[in-house]
């Protein structure tokens, strides 16, 4: 294979070439130092994407076996019959513990792979700590290069779940009647507000409306005591209920995802920028530590440093590789 | 207030001195460096403390709402009437995210202050990454040098809690009737199956029986994916029903923890040892990043140092600082 060149990859990523994008994440996903070099190298091609300006980035989230997967299909299938093109990325956390993969799950997600409009990937974060930080990070820039919607679909509870706030525009939080523990963790303030709450498996009536008054509870117990204070004050999540099986709701979540869109559109270059400033921050903490942060000055240093240096024109890859020689040549110089 | 002599503060601990342990802990929650340095040095003093040996950690883990800190009080209570000692250390979560805390749960934790054979402390993770690894690491070292049982009680679900199991010697996972999110993340096989179940809250007969037998199913699903792989072969995890607020199932639970304890009495020194060669690649990465990691070596290389340095009489906290010099040294030479 003759050597790729970063500019003609990304003239053929944003062209939506479904070969071109699928290459791309191949070499998101190779961790070997050359490919990492390549993938800095692409992200700065597509920096300014047209497509990724107006597309909207949609992180999809929830405990296992509330049936995301069959939402994800039901969602992109539903985007594209109104036109609009659908790029999706699942992380599957369930190869980190046991090696094991959610095929199950995963083969639930069915999609017509001759549609040029649809790309569907699943990015193992195998035995990769902060696997998502990483790998979706980069991935997402590839796919909201060349669709018009992106979808980050990953599993979690809690605090594992910080990272897809800063990827994603719209957070939505998928949950089943019985989704017990969830609801706790809303309350108890450890958990994010989401901009969309969605009760799937909405089959039962009955079942579904006590999940969406649960629910409704839980939000005025989490904003009493205090947790989304730094969330969007001017949105109120909504709560969803449906049936990805039997396809009810989902043009209902769709609209309700167009209108977060739409919401969200005079600050949404500021949300993506904060998103940026945390995955540079997130992608050097973890390659030097604390001891690199605290080297080139502290956090909120670094982080006024990263906010002007992506305005100049840099990328979250392009700044790290630029702060990582920035600290190696500063532990030099201290004997 | 004169400067403290970490040898006497380490007898002083290793005597059950409430005030004594007290100020060990106070030293333990401040980050600042010289507070660390005497962290440092306490626990170099505490290594062969000869109550540590002898006794039990017990990490008491499940999510928000399940009556963690109930079963904990309840647990300590009994304890202390057979006549060995406690020390609690709750890792409070909340306050991660919304600044507040869940006291109204820790308020029901009720304790005889004027006890001398049972210490509490809630320790903050404010704001710290990796909280629970980096304090609760070196509280728990503080108390099981002074006393009989180590409880560490802490809030989470799915992979937040992979910390509990190299801290401590038995994991109790404690749910409700109603926890499916966690049934779920059992079966995916992203949580650890925990050395024993507690369903809490079993008031109810026909809920706590169901509960019961869900999480059964459960095991068995999470053994078939494969989970638990890294477990103890020759231990079937216990399911048990207690009540705290009745007191009930308490006196079966402090057996099951008997039983485990001596279960392990063979392999005890082992697996305490792999949690601190743990803590020490933790202690280590979070200072410096993967590129500490690989400049001196590799995690695998890295993991055989820590092995036969620990052996040889360092401590976590002391290696750690010892290989922080040799990167830092490292990094000079090279231009």
């Amino acid at each position: 294979m003759p050597p790729s060149d970063p500019h003609d990859d990304a003239q053929q990523v944003m062209a939506a070439n479904k070969a071109a994008v699928s290459r791309a994440l191949n070499l998101v996903e190779d961790r070997r130092p050359e490919a990492q070099t390549g993938v800095t190298k692409l992200l700065a091609e597509l920096k300014d994407a047209p497509k990724a300006a107006g597309g909207h980035r949609v992180g999809l989230t929830g405990p296992p076996g509330v049936g995301k997967s069959t939402l994800t299909s039901a969602l992109a299938r539903s985007v594209r019959q109104r036109g609009r093109t659908v790029g999706v990325v699942a992380i599957d956390p369930s190869s980190i513990r046991s090696g094991g993969s959610l095929l199950g799950d995963r083969a639930r997600m069915s999609f017509d792979p001759s549609d040029e409009g649809l790309f569907v990937r699943s990015l193992a974060t195998a035995g990769v700590v902060g696997g998502l930080a990483y790998a979706a990070n980069s991935a997402v820039r590839v796919l909201a290069a060349a669709y018009d919607m992106v979808v980050i679909e990953t599993t979690g509870v809690g605090q594992s779940e910080i990272d897809i706030v800063h990827v994603a525009d719209t957070v939505v939080l998928v949950i089943q009647p019985g989704s017990g523990d969830v609801l706790q963790f809303l309350k108890a303030g450890i958990m994010e507000i989401p901009d969309i709450l969605v009760v799937n498996k909405a089959d039962h009536d009955e079942l579904a409306q006590r999940a969406v008054s649960d629910l409704r509870g839980a939000l005025q117990t989490a904003h009493a005591v205090g947790a989304g204070s730094g969330q969007d004050v001017n949105w109120e999540t909504p709560i969803l209920a449906t049936s990805a099986t039997q396809g009810t709701g989902i043009e209902e979540l769709i609209d309700t995802l167009d209108e977060h869109r739409q919401h969200l559109d005079a600050t949404l270059a500021g949300r993506r920028r904060q998103g940026e400033v945390q995955w540079t921050l997130d992608l050097f903490s973890r390659k030097h530590g604390e001891h690199g942060v605290s080297t080139l000055g502290g956090l909120a240093q670094l982080k006024a440093r990263a906010e002007r240096d992506l305005d100049g024109g840099q990328t979250p890859l392009s700044l790290c590789e630029r702060l990582s020689r920035e600290y190696v040549t500063a532990l030099g110089k201290t004997p």
